[in-house]
């Protein structure tokens, strides 16, 4: 599993949900095609009509997820840029993505822009395994992301945390340790560890 | 068609996309169970660790979003309000969604706390229809939003938006008229109108 696997998910899935901030720093969101996943870049493209456009052009950071049928979902936080050469690249989205031609004949297509994601914290979260099971990386100049709870030098090693975690995921030691990737972060450890002992680390969602 | 019929279609996805805007107002997003739609409310619930549950308490606006596999996409942005009764709520959406339980064994449920969302604007998208078909409802105190473009009556009726609209969507007449319920939005009429005839409603994205 590498970052481009998790944009291969997203591709796979290809309808995925794309959010944004407005203008007022409010939340919106549509299902946007992932057009092409390769060499670590996301690219998709959008018309110059729609809200979309003008949200991507005023503040050009998205957050995308999809979930497969395996119950596999990737989280994506990144950095959005407009690709020159654009009637190539929309020509190039259309040869690979041949349904677009119903919504879009013709030369209607050129309303559209290509974007592309370079730059991003990638999280992979499978539902469909017991543990859960969680990993992250990063594309571009973005770095990685540590999500979720730790367990500090302060652990008392009572074993609390260890016989409430729903996933069973906390393992005995001098701290206790969370297995990170198997963590909802559900944050059930936390608010039962009689010597707060388990502290927040930086979360991407 | 109604609202509740938008807030089915997403209980039936079931696994749909929440956004939220963060601390700084960069827009966060995960996948979330729609847990039960009813009464013109759409209930979901997460745990109190997560960020999204901080982001939820900071601020609560969500945006949210699924696609069926009938290609048809149901949109909503609304408030979100904590439910009174957590406990209760929470059996319920067990009883509801016997899944949880393989998550959440036992009593470790209850660091789940249950929201609702029942002031929202909502938008029905078909793209599985020729040509695409749009609906928008609202639920509670939002009120509906009026989106795309419109012609106004600086038309010159020349036709040229007619001609390019890749939806076939522009009916003649003083002055030209979208039909909005087959738009996609895109803004090519808009740009192509030599009277500038064509401008934009408030859109919900």
């Amino acid at each position: 599993m590498n970052a481009q696997d998790c944009l291969q998910i997203l591709r796979e899935i290809k309808d995925v949900a794309f959010a944004t901030a407005d203008g007022e720093g409010r939340p919106r969101i549509r299902i946007i095609d992932v057009m092409l996943a390769e060499d670590n870049r996301l690219i998709f493209c959008t018309a110059r009509g729609k809200a979309f456009y003008r949200q991507l052009t005023d503040r050009p950071e998205v957050a995308v997820t999809g979930m497969n049928r395996r119950f596999q979902m990737v989280r994506l936080e990144g950095r959005v840029k407009k690709l020159d050469h654009q009637r190539a690249w929309i020509d190039r989205i259309f040869e690979e993505n041949p349904a677009m031609r119903d919504v879009y004949p013709g030369n209607t297509r050129y309303i559209l822009e290509p974007f592309c994601i370079e730059d991003a914290a990638l999280e992979f979260f499978d539902l469909g395994v017991q543990p859960v099971y969680r990993e992250s990386f990063s594309i571009g100049a973005a770095s990685g992301v540590e999500s979720g709870f730790m367990i500090s030098t302060s652990c008392t090693q009572c074993g609390s945390c260890q016989s409430i975690c729903p996933q069973r995921c906390i393992k005995e030691g001098k701290p206790y340790r969370i297995q990170q990737e198997h963590c909802l972060h559900c944050g059930l450890c936390a608010e039962n560890c009689p010597a707060e002992a388990i502290v927040r680390r930086r979360s991407i969602c």
